[in-house]
């Protein structure tokens, strides 16, 4: 049966859930809180790129859109890795054929809501969500330029407004024994922008995420289609070394000069741009229930909100959609049972994703300097290489195997972790890491 | 110096702190959403009653009203077990001297206001806070009779208004990167009584407190000074026996007379108690930071609400009063200073006991029915007698031993408990524990 389906939040989770809505026959309408970024000029300074991977491929070809996507995707084989003595390495996300995408929120957002609108959805901009009446299946929306009220009804109803969801406070603020929890890390990030070449060329390595790890802080940079990079500064903002500290242009300029050397010398708005660009804060958010009977669920962000560690935070919001896709086809169009099984399903890889991310930022600002660690990920790399049934590396698990569910990742990413440690623990391994012995261990560990 | 000093919440922690600053020379006022419980009828049914031990003792002694108190104070020696076959059972909760107290909640909140106006503090009843204006140091309240609004300056200003605190609530919405997490368990609570003889004797012994655990659920009751005994039924919301199975006043007669037969036959107003009584909730709120700046505080459940499993939120809120009063001493009236060590001190003992009473449910419903955890606690208590220094079993910790505090409490919980597992692991434990070897070994696992 087609229903009338209200979507909060035409982001990139909204956009995409509202063509596979409109695919099944639902008439499905999007209301925006911000206006039209297709009329406008993006304001600049909070986007970290984003790395699409596999699960949010999955997703976009079941809707038959990832050729399209594809056009302003750049392909990240590896992190390619400036330490601070001016030395780099490369590192290699998974096998040959295995990488990550880099793409510009701004831009995908914006292609997903033409596609939206070319399946037939509507979108409303310029659309606060002020309250819901959950007896009578009521928005009440008012337009944040004219202030006019608008009351519509639903018979289907998706929040996917993101981390500060209006769409799940009302449903917490009227709802009995709601379990919620935010937790801000102390990390703010920065964007930074490292322009092209005078002839539009790349002035660092296209294909790969380039990443400065500092121990306690990173910057990172990802390519754009325009030969730029989109860098992101995380950084604490309290401390002897914060986004408190450097409260000076001259601060900035010493401490970049010192600390990024190669990068500094490609930003040239390098002082302005840390003046001018906002600070934003890191927040993992976890709550329960995310749907309301047959008619309400929270997808995305709004259910899940993450840290950016992992890449994972688009990829997953994607995940959210193919599942509950699926599970139209499988419940009947029975929406009681959909809801039910998407929240059953998706409450423990939400969780999942949102450790993970954040052992990743430990990974990434501090392990992937030290010898040792890359050891680690040598070891780990050959042995599944030679026994690839038994053996996946966390990080492809999540990135490249959506078809390991996050919550198995997460187990198995802590066996594997322990295995590791005992591994790495082994005298002289430096030297003995590929004798038969230390592969035998492995393989009975794994047994065990 | 002394200062304008506004309390919200006259519950038991908000009219003690009263006391300690009015003592100081501080003039407080407090301001209370429900009106003066001493001029009305307490509503019943929603109170569990209180267990005081000797860190609310402590506190209440160094404001020099703790003779007072006990004159409402019934000592209870320890739990006095009623199974589900019919036997009884008695576990001491500590040594010879040791004991906790029963107190009516009710009575003991009147009590404290009355000490704290004799003290000098004003109480302003049915006044709701309606908002903060923090840079302004204004509060806004609203009568709840007549609904006119009251706008009120502070120069000191304290939230003890509870789980559900509206002051934390205004300090959280203007405030960046506030942690905050609210969990509710699975289980609620609904108090039932058992009235005094007819003569006004207890029914049952006095001075104990009495449970039926029952694996997944539990009956308890604490003795009041009339001769009643104010019974809670701890209970799931949902499932094959739980709040939503037990619908009818046939059903629940017939499963108290099943489960819990002696107190069935105790409680002549069971069916209508149960359906005219609240059904009420069980949560855990832990949030951050509780200051701001030198002008505020949370404190008690506002800071750290926590289930009642332990016994300890009223006394955890006490204690938080007598912490910031030595603080008081300690930074010669330099408010930054004082609430900063508060927040510092108490932020991890919130979080340690919010802990220690969620897996102490599962102790009170589930274990202290089991042999084998009965036997690990007699070994315990020998081991503690012989070796006083070496070994405080962790309920004693926290309930016997103010100067430990509740993170350390935690900590040498964790740790006993892993030697105990081992130990209770031993072949045939039931016959050798009171050997050498098994002291020995204790002895060595404490070293290690």
């Amino acid at each position: 049966m087609k229903k009338d389906t209200i979507i909060i939040g035409a982001g990139l989770v909204g956009s995409l859930l509202s063509i596979y809505l409109s695919k099944k026959g639902h008439k499905v309408k999007l209301y925006e809180r911000r206006s039209d970024m297709r009329k406008e000029k993006i304001v600049a300074g909070r986007s970290i790129n984003l790395a699409l991977s596999d699960r949010g491929i999955k997703a976009l070809e079941e809707v038959g859109i990832m050729e399209e996507i594809k056009k302003i995707a750049i392909p990240m084989h590896g992190r390619y890795i400036h330490n601070a003595d001016g030395s780099t390495a490369y590192q290699p996300y998974g096998n040959d054929g295995q990488f990550i995408n880099s793409v510009s929120r701004g831009e995908l957002n914006k292609m997903l809501m033409n596609l939206a609108e070319a399946n037939g959805a509507e979108i409303f901009f310029n659309e606060k969500c002020e309250s819901i009446n959950w007896k009578e299946n009521k928005i009440s929306f008012q337009h944040t330029a004219n202030f006019l009220p608008t009351i519509i009804n639903y018979q289907l109803f998706f929040g996917s407004d993101g981390a500060y969801s209006a769409a799940r406070l009302n449903h917490q603020l009227q709802h009995d024994r709601f379990q919620y929890q935010q937790h801000y890390i102390d990390f703010g990030y920065k964007e930074l922008t490292i322009p092209s070449g005078s002839n539009g060329e790349f002035l660092m390595e296209k294909n790969a995420l380039h990443i400065w790890p500092r121990g306690n802080f990173m910057l990172i940079a990802l390519p754009n289609i325009d030969g730029s990079f989109t860098c992101t500064l995380f950084f604490p903002f309290e401390g002897e070394t914060s986004f408190a500290s450097l409260d000076t242009k001259e601060k900035v300029k010493i401490f970049f000069e010192k600390t990024f050397a190669d990068a500094a010398d490609l930003i040239p708005t390098l002082e302005d741009d840390f003046f001018n660009n906002p600070t934003a804060s890191l927040v993992t958010v976890k709550c329960f229930p995310w749907i309301r009977d047959n008619k309400f669920a929270l997808i995305g962000d709004a259910a899940h909100a993450i840290v950016p560690f992992f890449g994972q935070g688009m990829n997953c919001g994607f995940e959210d959609c193919s599942v509950l896709n699926n599970l139209i086809g499988k419940h009947n169009d029975n929406w009681k049972n959909i809801l039910e099984e998407y929240q059953i399903l998706r409450k423990p890889d939400g969780d999942a994703i949102a450790q993970l991310a954040l052992n990743n930022f430990i990974e990434m600002r501090d392990k992937v300097g030290d010898p040792k660690f890359l050891l680690q990920k040598k070891i780990e790399a050959a042995f599944s290489k030679k026994h690839p049934d038994k053996w996946t590396p966390a990080y492809a698990q999540v990135t490249f195997s959506p078809q390991i569910r996050y919550s198995d990742a997460l187990k198995n990413s802590i066996k594997q972790e322990a295995i590791m440690q005992q591994v790495m623990a082994l005298p002289d391994i430096e030297n003995i890491w590929q004798t038969g012995e230390v592969e035998q261990m492995m393989l009975e560990k794994l047994l065990g």
